[in-house]
């Protein structure tokens, strides 16, 4: 990053998803508009913002961004060219190539499209007689993870959801260097309650960096019976809530201080007392199993 | 491990350490007995169990193990083969070829030290005005990560203290099969509150196994400042917290059920749903830093 930046303010939308697209996105709009308002300069949206979670009906919500045939990234990028912002633009369902994918786009404050991030890791899971969601049978993974840089925001690595899951990836952004993980989620009741909250201190602690993560707001009125926790964050690093709220619709604004990375890791440098060469001895590349 | 291994009882003896260390010794005895007498298999000790937390005082506790010149491993060794079961015998200071170690070794139910882990990640943190804490004045780093095969318990990890702070090291047993991590530690009261259940939790969860701490109890006269925080636990492998305690002298006693990583891995499994591939973007091995 550009070494004067140190300090600047964020806001997560929480934002509450129906099942009309366009007001889905004419409310996106509203709260971002809202946010850059009051002087934050990065933005955050929750993960599948522009319909409701459900894997039947994505391919409807559906919009091909590198066809430029995308009215949700049209508005982003003007909001953010508008307002002189970055955007994380959560995600939504992308068509290309006949597959779908579960994609964020990064916005800069000229409005360009600097990154798009597809979910690496699909959520699967199979518990019988009580949960069974398999991304994997209508979406297809990324195979890429996303750093940006950016001139005014610092570096910042994407995952969705279910990314946060896995501390390699967490990893890999910090040894790129980056300053903060920004997550869309959109965990449930039972996984939101046990590991929404412990993810995103435990990817904080471990790399000593800034996490934030935007879900969508709870929608008692959803057809799905998809209910999800909501508790959209910002975490320091040492693994401290700095913003958070409850499951409502609502804008989680803090204040990102790029020092405090610094500092914590001239106190304490976990990554000069990592013992690489006793790591070497397996192999997390693939053996993990 | 044997394929009939499921369930067992274990207890984490959260010991009041004092200045006397025959008292200790003795005082660790009782909790074990009584321990194995309550039905565990499996009983873990606190680190610095035959001592306090203070580096200044380390060499006079400290035993030659390999020696066989150690009060503190012989009363474990007979206790062990007595009532057979396997001691994850906290951590002493152990004084080797002129250095000295924070070592944890494990007793089998015959009595025998089944392995020695040396910590591996010492504790050096330096906040101007606040903490300074420097291990690696006095004491040498081991240089093995420490897994135990085990006929009646399972595979074990042992990780002292910091240690716990490096994913890597629990990645890597898990990698190797471990069922069980567990970390003999002594977090003070401002790490304590902020990272000891957050960090046991996430290597759990990360890994879907077992993970067990032990931590000494706070000691209100102790003569150093080191206030300890106390909360030996037992985690599983949702990281759901299954057995607790405050700060006080206490035995936490609880059941591990095997079965359990199994079902979580079926359910959904973290290893099968990976994305090496991706990560091996990525020297895990030197280039975090």
């Amino acid at each position: 990053m550009a070494s004067h930046i140190q300090k600047f303010k964020i806001a997560l939308c929480q934002l509450l998803v129906t099942s009309d697209k366009e007001r889905n996105i004419a409310r996106a709009r509203e709260l971002i508009e809202d946010a850059a308002l009051k002087g934050s300069k990065l933005i955050v949206l929750p993960e599948m913002w522009n319909c409701p979670l459900s894997l039947q009906n994505l391919s409807k919500y559906a919009e091909d961004i590198d066809a430029q045939d995308s009215p949700s990234i049209s508005m982003l990028s003007e909001v953010a060219a508008c307002h002189e912002i970055t955007i994380i633009g959560g995600s939504i369902p992308e068509k290309a190539n006949g597959q779908l994918f579960n994609t964020c786009c990064v916005l800069g404050p000229d409005g360009q499209v600097k990154a798009k991030h597809r979910k690496l890791h699909l959520f699967d899971i199979d518990i019988p007689g009580d949960t069974t969601f398999r991304e994997s049978d209508t979406l297809t993974a990324g195979d890429t993870p996303t750093i940006v840089d950016t001139a005014d925001v610092g570096s910042i690595g994407i995952g969705i959801c279910h990314d946060i899951r896995f501390p390699e990836l967490a990893m890999l952004y910090r040894s790129r260097g980056a300053h903060l993980i920004c997550y869309p989620g959109a965990f449930n009741m039972s996984t939101g309650e046990l590991l929404w909250e412990l993810m995103q201190r435990s990817r904080a602690v471990d790399n000593q960096l800034f996490v934030a993560t935007c879900s969508p707001a709870r929608n008692p009125n959803a057809e799905s019976d998809y209910m999800i926790w909501g508790h959209s964050s910002l975490v320091g690093p040492f693994g401290d809530m700095i913003a958070t709220t409850g499951h409502d619709e609502a804008t989680v604004a803090g204040e990102i201080d790029y020092s405090m990375i610094h500092s914590r890791r001239e106190n304490l440098s976990l990554a000069e007392q990592r013992r690489g060469v006793i790591y070497k001895t397996v192999d997390v590349l693939g053996q993990i199993a």
